[in-house]
């Protein structure tokens, strides 16, 4: 595959820049995305709009999907009009959605059965990642299949890890999503400890940071607790439904997470109140606002 | 205070090294501990055994204290033959346990009406950065009596910050402990959601260590969950016992830290099946069994 063509549906935050990177490294690109005027930008850069995800599996070799949750992949694939009624065999479909491993495991058999590969290759970096075109991407699925596509993952990230089969992508996003989760819990209950014991939490920071204690979540989320910064960052609602796919599989796998299942109860109250906007550092207002 | 005579009290796992690090800088070094073969080793290096906490106040402009917890430091202090039952106006004692920071600012109170100026400099970097000399030391207490102790500090220590008045010092390990314990559950989570998603956990730690889930305890404690290396490190009924304290002051102040009271209960779980000895990233361990 020396100059496949591609495919990209879904042009939100995220899928946007990531498209244009693809394009501006000099690929024919086929986009798909639900509200046209979405479709405009990568149509400036030379991109052509497709009617429906059909039109695009249609057109490319390799299609990408940059959706919100389950139910959209499956709708983009297996809907009306879907990339599978249009389905080529050799064709390599690479969701890079976050979105639950049990189902991935599912729809890559669907996939398999039409002689279509899948990859599940879900991201981190946020928009800023990216837009430099230096996202994380944890990949599962068949390892030769990731050598084909590495070249444009490339274009679109930094660092990139086949982690393994089918939905093992999805499952070290999942782990990334309970990891900083806990870790935000973790550093605002430390802050709002030494605010409320008449500390200097800033100082505090910047003691704890050289140590054990030391994170990529103390250094950054820690400070935009402390200024009163939410700005996302990444946001609430996001780590919302992400937790609730590390949740739900943990229940039909049968595994208790009893620290992510608190933290997700932070987020649903952020939500509640009507901060699912903000950055998930937020969480520092709930555990505050307890004790007030 | 060009050349103080130096005190040391409590010569354990970690006094021992700190006491002989300034033994070896060449300070004239008078020390305590209650059981008299834990001074031998500081005697073979020419510090003088004494045979009470006042016998040690009475030699020394400055006395250092490492015990383990709030009561130990109140009868070292207050106790019979204690350090105040030899009090000279202007002597500085400096406690580097870790304990309770509502009683640290008690004890400096009960301190400075005798003329003795207190400061609170817990540690953290374990018994390996305490023969190294490089443990980091917060430090609560008047900042002309830090500058004072500086250079002893600078004997023992690499990152050395004064976080603010009495009982600062033991608010910022206290917030390290939590940030830590957090930590530890949250990545004790990860690794048991990959493995038992039939993912390898290794490759997702790798992959996860480059972005916004990296920390310190990712990249060490996640190994040695991995390793099943529990070897400490630091010791659970030492997490536990410093989880009480934050938990206890969190009571007292009325700060709901709903994160580190879970955390504290899997310290308990830990401790209560005969694994207090363990590194206190075998919370793992406790999570692990709720599922089997």
């Amino acid at each position: 595959m020396t100059r496949p063509v591609v495919g990209f549906i879904g042009l939100g935050i995220m899928g946007r820049p990531m498209a244009l990177n693809i394009r501006n490294a000099g690929y024919e690109l086929h986009v798909y995305a639900r509200r046209a005027e979405s479709m405009q930008p990568l149509a400036d850069a030379g991109a052509i709009p497709s009617d429906s995800p059909a039109a695009v599996a249609q057109a490319a070799d390799v299609v990408f999907i940059m959706v919100s949750d389950t139910p959209d992949v499956e709708s983009v694939l297996f809907g009306e009009l879907g990339v599978a009624s249009a389905a080529k065999a050799g064709q390599i479909v690479v969701d890079m959605s976050t979105i639950s491993p049990v189902n991935t495991r599912d729809m890559a058999a669907r996939l398999a059965a039409l002689d279509i590969d899948m990859l599940d290759a879900p991201v981190s970096g946020g928009e800023v990642g990216a837009i430099a075109g230096t996202l994380s991407i944890m990949v599962g699925g068949n390892a030769a299949v990731f050598a084909r596509v590495q070249p444009l993952f490339g274009v679109m990230g930094g660092n990139i890890v086949h982690i393994g089969d089918h939905g093992c992508g999805q499952v070290a996003k999942a782990c990334n999503q309970i990891t900083v989760a806990g870790a935000i819990a973790a550093v605002a209950e430390a802050m709002l400890f030494a605010r409320k014991n008449g500390t200097d939490p800033y100082k505090v920071r910047e003691a704890l940071l050289g140590g054990f204690a030391g994170s990529k979540i103390l250094e950054v989320h820690g400070k935009r607790m402390l200024d009163h910064n939410f700005q996302p960052g990444f946001k609430t609602a996001l780590h919302q439904k992400d937790m609730d796919i590390v949740l739900d599989t943990a229940r039909q796998i049968g595994l208790a997470l009893p620290t992510s299942a608190m933290v997700a109860q932070f987020l649903n109250a952020l939500v509640g109140s009507g901060d699912g906007e903000l950055d998930s550092s937020a969480i520092v207002k709930v555990i505050e606002k307890m004790s007030q």
